[in-house]
């Protein structure tokens, strides 16, 4: 394939990237999330990823971005993308356990709670509703809407999501090697949650065992006017199912070829079953000469803070792939 | 006068009404603000009016968007302006004490502490920081932007803002009686603090004896690239006296003629010592029939969360001032 899978038929004149920050208590069980140095730390990574994203470097904590195998992280993909295009990006808010240092669109939501022994977000219905309002807010002014996500261990929730809903679900990780057992475990504890109160509603779904990032995003997609291209994989996915599951227009969804390649999700056939349009970026990270890139090739990090929209969103401001790749390389060069 | 006192000499196609939220503990000074049904009280009006101008209803508290002596709040004017042009609204969450129970951009702020006994805004710098990101984001895509404020026991700081610059200022009042001696008595003891440690500097002043709005709203006025209207009274005028101090280039302000005609304060002429252009919008509330509105007639309420610049900008955008001043009726009736 070119660089994209396939060209989007869409036409617009003002775009947005928006990205919407959210954590899980599950990424700070040790293994399951790779998105951080320690599972503790993992809950602190939206917001250096915001930071970097709108100031080109952090400054507020002493933290490079790379991962500690040294691959840049996606949020500095997304960074480069939004220099080459001008763009002002939008951060919101859906549940944080620590202060941003950028300003975001704040929801006012709280953390997830670890789906295994309590409803994960107790605030689904109020969040719904909050990311509605933002929905009409954003229709005013901007035709395209690029809808990222930062949710460590978010792969984890959306696995419990997509499975409660009845799909034959594999979801991906940040890690080479996908904690598929550890993962798994979990979401039978969780899904026996779901299935012991006989939970069948989408947002009481949600409520169980997703995160808070889910209600918000699919209220923005419940009233947003535009195209809308949720940018990221299995979890834009578990996001594309619930809102299939209420009946309401469904969104495009875009993410790495990375992510459509890693052996151990099934993310193309998820597509399929739900019946969304997936489109595919392939940056071609392999021959830049960055090992560091080339790691996603292997299946390390893959996607993340919308990186694989971002870099659509470039291609469909007219740059072209040669320009998004050096792009992208002279950027996470320079955070080496 | 006829509606407006002057007409602005601008064009525009896409206008932003964007109001900014925070919280002083001047304001549980018994005495000091008359936002609230009680001292106590006053640091939850931000979120009920950014509440009730979203939602239509306050549904949050067992609260009607009337003051005790029965005059509509402010915030119902601002929502009746929305809904007739069909605006959405943003707020910003400058620093408050309760959560909003609407989105809101949060720049992460603390609610203001009391400058008689210790610095009011230790994070002047970032706040100003903040705010002028979210004035390059709102260039993106707004080319006038009216931003009004809700932060009661703001005239109080406002009146020591403009007295630490040097004006010869008399700051307006909620209150149909303002409380002059004893914000005179307040402002005494924050200036002498100022004096003492020889503050001169726009934003350190702030930190000394404003609020949390105050750094935000210059932050974002430092880099909007449109036309920008700060709509409010003696606390916008403070702003655009900190704007010139930095020497950055002055806004527009606008309020109602019942902040203008207030015998306690000296707006007008602040204006001119400023060399702000202010702009008074006169909806003659007297001869609405509307008890509660012709209040403001003889001073009470007055003005708030950007009442006059919502009543302006719905003119400027073709609004008569009959359809004006009747919506307002039909709203504020509806909540009786």
């Amino acid at each position: 394939m070119g660089f994209l899978s396939e060209i989007p038929d869409v036409t617009f004149k003002k775009p947005l990237f928006c990205s919407i920050l959210g954590n899980t208590l599950l990424s700070t069980v040790p293994g399951v999330s790779g998105a951080g140095s320690t599972p503790e730390n993992t809950l602190l990574t939206p917001v250096l990823d915001a930071e970097l994203i709108v100031k080109g470097s952090i400054t507020s904590h002493p933290i490079k971005p790379n991962t500690p195998t040294g691959c840049p992280t996606p949020a500095s993909i997304t960074r480069s993308m939004m220099e080459l295009s001008g763009l002002q990006p939008l951060f919101i808010n859906a549940g944080l356990r620590h202060s941003p240092t950028v300003p975001c669109l704040d929801v006012y939501g709280e953390i997830g709670e670890d789906p295994r022994f309590r409803d994960a977000v107790p605030q689904a219905q109020v969040l719904f509703e909050k990311g509605k309002l933002i929905g009409k807010f954003l229709s005013e002014s901007f035709d395209l809407l690029v809808l990222g996500e930062c949710v460590p261990g978010g792969t984890t929730t959306a696995l419990c999501v997509l499975r409660a809903l009845g799909y034959d679900a594999s979801v991906s990780s940040s890690f080479v090697d996908n904690p598929v057992t550890q993962k798994e475990e979990i979401c039978r504890m969780a899904i026996a949650r779901v299935r012991a109160d006989h939970v069948t509603a989408p947002l009481d779904i949600l409520q169980y065992t997703g995160d808070p990032m889910m209600p918000v995003a699919t209220g923005i997609c419940c009233t947003y006017t535009g195209h809308i291209f949720l940018a990221g994989g299995t979890q834009m996915l578990s996001v594309s199912a619930i809102i299939k599951a209420m009946g309401a227009p469904l969104p495009y969804v875009v993410t790495t070829s990375y992510v459509r390649d890693d052996p151990s999700a099934n993310v193309d056939q998820i597509a399929r079953q739900i019946g969304v349009q997936i489109f595919y970026v392939d940056p071609g990270f392999g021959d830049l000469g960055h090992t560091g890139l080339a790691r996603y090739c292997i299946g390390e990090v893959k996607e993340g803070m919308g990186a694989g929209g971002a870099m659509c969103l470039s291609y469909l401001l007219g740059h072209s792939p040669e320009v998004i790749r050096k792009t992208i390389l002279t950027t996470v060069s320079a955070y080496s």
